[in-house]
Order: structure tokens, then C-alpha cells, then sequence
């Protein structure tokens, strides 16, 4: 699609594209997972009044891994913690919950698809996982759920891994693949690289790409509205931006952009000033001067969410010269 | 240039590609351009150091309207106030002043350059105020400077008069004309629509197309980023986004971008902790929703400002309901 055929088009769109709420997953990165019903409940109530087509409600993590005396239901989705908020869910929303690479006792914990309110596993693999990822997507896929494939840290991937596991992904049982940006590092043009490639790759097996953005560079909502215009067809976005570090795409921004008249940015608005906004203190998620500093960088965001809860978190040259220093 | 053309040019830089710092000038929106002597100080020495090309130190605005018992020596720009602060400015960093159009006694509040250590005068016009906006260009060229016509407003501007107004500007003694979204509304493809547009109206003269960005949809910096790709080449940022309402493209976000090895972030990064971040309580500029309310429905972010200074600034549906009833 050219730029000259995209001015034409400044009033339509594409009724194929889907938004994925990922507020409680990416948002208990933030704190364990440990979100009272109500925050789920109104997210899941918000998503259902605006539109959007999926809701990610947590991790299947593995229990020997996150205790769950250290980490709240939603980084394990038991199936009766889901039912507990969304019911039987006959509803046009869809649920997902994310499975890690190496993170998932993904053969025993998964329930078959009949069995389970869940529709699809979004599976999250460094490029270096994706053996292990591709057979979490073939036993997904097998147990009746639509898959995913998150591949993650693209900005340190070597490329050529990263294009052969395309090649992999595009003749498997996956239906979506993922760009995501881990790191926040990728500017619009890198965005734009990669969904073109991802594309490239992908055209021919019919499979669907989608954008998962960090807003480490303030970019997370100007990358996954670039991504929309290349062809990004599932797009992942939270309320108030709430997520890892400096966040995600933010809902709300994102709604009132795109075109199609089935979404509606009020509940989400309600829902992000009722339930959301007043936990940002807590939580302390958002855009600051380290995720600068470790996005711009390519640094993995770990450092900079260890500075933001210590007390010199206003010291951004100290943080800038120790980086720097280690790098 | 194309996509294929860019992503050949991941490490390359345009040498001519201009920064100019606004922090002063369009923060001054915020507190009457109050600022101490200290603050505006320290900003002009962090540009120095960070290889910034212009810093607009503030508004030639007229004493009839901006009495100066209300407003600071920032508003006014006072050859002796300016000089106060920078000396003979003996440096490359070139100093600018905006004067807007019909609220600007020009004729007298302007020096002849050789009298003045300001390099350049940047007349903001809306597209309605062009005819004494091009009178003010051709004072200030006549008089030595360098000219800037920042046409504001263009989300709300009627093209066919844009247009015209490019031809006329295009003819005129103006050296730069910068597309200016002062609503906060335009998204990347606008952007490029209307940089592209400018390029075409303007490349045979000469001219250089420049752009000013506002953050109201959080996409001041990657708008910032895009209409440099499409040829933008006069910039302009504020140290922590210090400006109007939701503010402006982050000096130290534009400065990571850029490749050019003369611009160094540490002095931003220096002058944005003990400078500017200190201020914020006080000053309140930065994204929230109201001004996501506003941009996304292409409205002066005014009643915005108002709003995030009321008690009830937290309540983001009371904004919304009450803007889109009002509309």
C-alpha cells in the first residue's frame, strides 16, 4: 500500500483488524500478577463495552517456578479463577492468556480448549526458544485454541535466526506472529522494517501479523499505528498504558484512532480513571527518563525498573553515567 | 525518498538538519514566561553544550497586550534582558525570538540585527493573519535577521487557503516554514501529508520545511521523527517536553535519535533534572487524558489547559462528556 493510495483512505478501515487488551498480563509484571477481582472485572467489562476482541487476562506460568504464594491467580489462570470473573463469557470478547517459553508446564496446566473458557495461548519465545515454542503451538493448537507467537527481544535477535523462524512459523499450526518490541528500543522505520518483513514471510500462508509495542521511547503508540498502516492485523494495546516499565500502547489512544464504529473509548476512559489511574502510584509504571536511556540504548528494561523504585530515581545523569559505564 | 532508500540509511545523518530548543519560549505558555534568570541560564548552556543550533529564548510580544507588570522578561525578549543572560553570545548557538502575528508591535519592538545579539525571528501566524505575518517577514528580513513563518492551527486550516499561502511564502523573503500542529491532532500519516505538500510548494525556492509538535496524542516526538524521514530539516524540542498544555517533542528523545555526533544528550538530560522536572508540580504540563479529549477531536487544547488546573482534573469522563457535548 503506497502513501499516494493511504491519503485516499483517511476516513476507512479494515474490519479484520483485532485489539488485544493485555492490562492485567502485561500489568501484573508490575505486581505479581496480584489484581483484586474487581480490577479484572472491570477491565473485562470495559473491553466487553468498547470493542475490543480480546482480552489477555494472565499467564499460564508454571507453579514451580512463580509459587503461588508469591504471585496472585492471574499469573497462573487456573480455570476457576477465570470462570470466577467472566462466567461461562458468551460474549464477543474473546479471552487469551500468555504461555512463556520455558516458563509453562504448557502439556499438564493447559486444559483442552473444550474444557476451558480460554480461546487462544499467546505463546512469548526469544528466537533461541522457538523449538520449544513451536511444540507449545502445535499442543495448543492440537488442545483446539487459536496460538500466537510472540517473538520477543526483535531488537537483539540476529536476523537471520529471526527470518528462518518465519519461515518455520509460517508452515505451523500458528495464527498469529507477533512484533514485539521488548526492549521499547524501535523507532517508526525499524517498526516499519520489520512488519514488512514479517509480511514478506508470512503473506503466502495466510497467517496474520500483529505489534506489541513498550513505551520506552514514547513510541509505543506511534509504533502500532505505523505497524496498522503496513498491515498489522492484531494489535495489542492497555488501559492507561499500564504494563512492564514504561508501559504499552495505551487503549485509549489507540481506540480513538482507529476508524471502525463497533469500538467505543468510553469504558475504557471510565474504566482507566476509576480502577486504573489511582493504582499508578503503587505500581509505578510509565514513561521516564531511564526507559530513555535503556531503550535508546537497546538494553533489556530490567535496570531501569530497579532505579524507578529506588530512591534516587531522579537521578537520570546517575543513571544515564552507570549505563553508559556498563555497557 | 523511498522505504527501500531509508532502511540503506539506518546509521547516516543529514549534516543540514537543525535543532531548535523552545523550552523558554513555548514553556513560558505555562507560567507567563516567568522564569528566573537561573533556569533560562542553564537551559541556554545546556544547548550550547549539547550542540543545539537555535534557542528561542522567548516572545517579542507587544507591552500594550502582555502588560509587563503580568508577565516575565521572557515575554518581551528586551535586548537588555537577553543580553543579561548570553552576553555577545560569541557561540554557534543562534538565538531566536517568536513574535506572533497581530499581537507583535514589530515595527518598534525590533531592533535592526546589528543592534541585537537575536539571530532569527519566528513569526507564528494562523493562515487567516498571513497578509501582516508576510509585513513582519519582511521586517525582520529587511532589518537582517533570518525568518521563520510558523503557520499554526493547520489541522483547522482550510487547505485551499494553506496552499495559497505556501505559494505567496514561497515568493516571500521567509527562510523557513514550519508545519506547526497546534492542536495536538495530526497522526504520522497527516504528517507526511502535510510535509510532503510543503516540500512540493517550497523545494524550488529554496526554503527549508520545519516542524513544531505537540503531545497531546503522545506523538509529538514520533511526528517529530516522521517528518524528519519525509525531509523536515528544521526541528524544533523542549527540554522535557516543557511547553503548552500537554507539551512539546522531547529535546533528549530527539537528541537520542539523532545520528549527527555533534548533538550529545548528557547536558539535556544534566538541565532537565535540576531545572526543568523540578517545576513540573508547579507548571503541569505533560499527556493526560483531557488532552487526548482534545487532540483526538481536533480542538484548541484551551479548555484542556483549564481543566487539568480545576479540582476535578482526575475526572476524565466528566471532561469527555462535557467536550463531546459541547461539540
Amino acid at each position: 500500500m503506497s502513501h499516494l493510495t493511504k491519503v485516499k483512505e483517511w476516513l476507512s478501515y479494515r474490519p479484520d483488524l483485532k485489539v488485544v487488551d493485555c492490562t492485567i498480563r502485561d500489568g501484573g509484571l508490575m505486581n505479581n500478577s496480584q489484581f483484586d477481582d474487581t480490577v479484572v472485572k472491570a477491565v473485562y467489562e470495559a473491553c466487553l463495552e468498547a470493542g475490543v476482541d480480546y482480552m489477555e487476562i494472565g499467564y499460564k506460568a508454571s507453579k514451580k517456578i512463580f509459587a503461588p504464594s508469591q504471585y496472585g491467580p492471574w499469573r497462573h489462570c487456573n480455570e476457576e479463577d477465570v470462570r470466577r470473573i467472566i462466567g461461562e463469557n458468551d460474549t464477543n470478547l474473546k479471552i487469551a492468556v500468555m504461555a512463556d517459553a520455558e516458563k509453562t508446564d504448557y502439556k499438564t496446566d493447559i486444559l483442552p480448549c473444550d474444557n476451558s473458557v480460554i480461546d487462544m495461548i499467546r505463546v512469548a519465545t526469544y528466537i533461541h526458544q522457538l523449538p520449544i515454542a513451536m511444540d507449545m503451538i502445535k499442543d495448543a493448537h492440537d488442545k483446539g485454541y487459536q496460538a500466537t507467537a510472540n517473538i520477543m527481544g526483535i531488537s537483539v535477535a540476529p536476523e537471520h535466526e529471526l527470518f528462518e523462524g518465519l519461515e518455520l512459523l509460517a508452515e505451523s499450526e500458528v495464527d498469529v506472529i507477533y512484533v514485539v518490541d521488548s526492549f521499547g528500543h524501535l523507532y517508526g522505520e525499524q517498526v516499519r522494517f520489520f512488519v514488512q518483513k514479517y509480511l514478506e514471510y508470512l503473506s503466502d500462508s495466510g497467517k496474520t501479523v500483529g505489534i506489541h509495542a513498550h513505551n520506552n521511547l514514547q513510541l509505543a503508540f506511534a509504533n502500532t499505528i505505523e505497524a496498522i498502516a503496513i498491515g498489522a492485523n492484531m494489535v495489542d494495546a492497555t488501559i492507561g498504558g499500564l504494563g512492564r516499565g514504561a508501559g504499552n500502547c495505551q487503549m485509549e489512544l489507540l481506540l480513538g484512532f482507529l476508524h471502525n464504529p463497533k469500538f467505543n473509548i468510553r469504558p475504557i476512559l471510565k474504566c482507566l480513571q476509576e480502577h486504573i489511574e489511582p493504582k499508578r502510584a503503587e505500581l509505578g509504571w510509565g514513561f521516564d527518563i531511564p526507559y530513555l536511556v535503556t531503550g535508546m540504548l537497546n538494553l533489556h528494561p530490567q535496570t531501569a525498573i530497579e532505579y524507578q523504585t529506588s530512591e534516587q530515581s531522579k537521578d537520570y545523569i546517575g543513571f544515564y553515567d552507570t549505563t553508559i559505564k556498563n555497557i
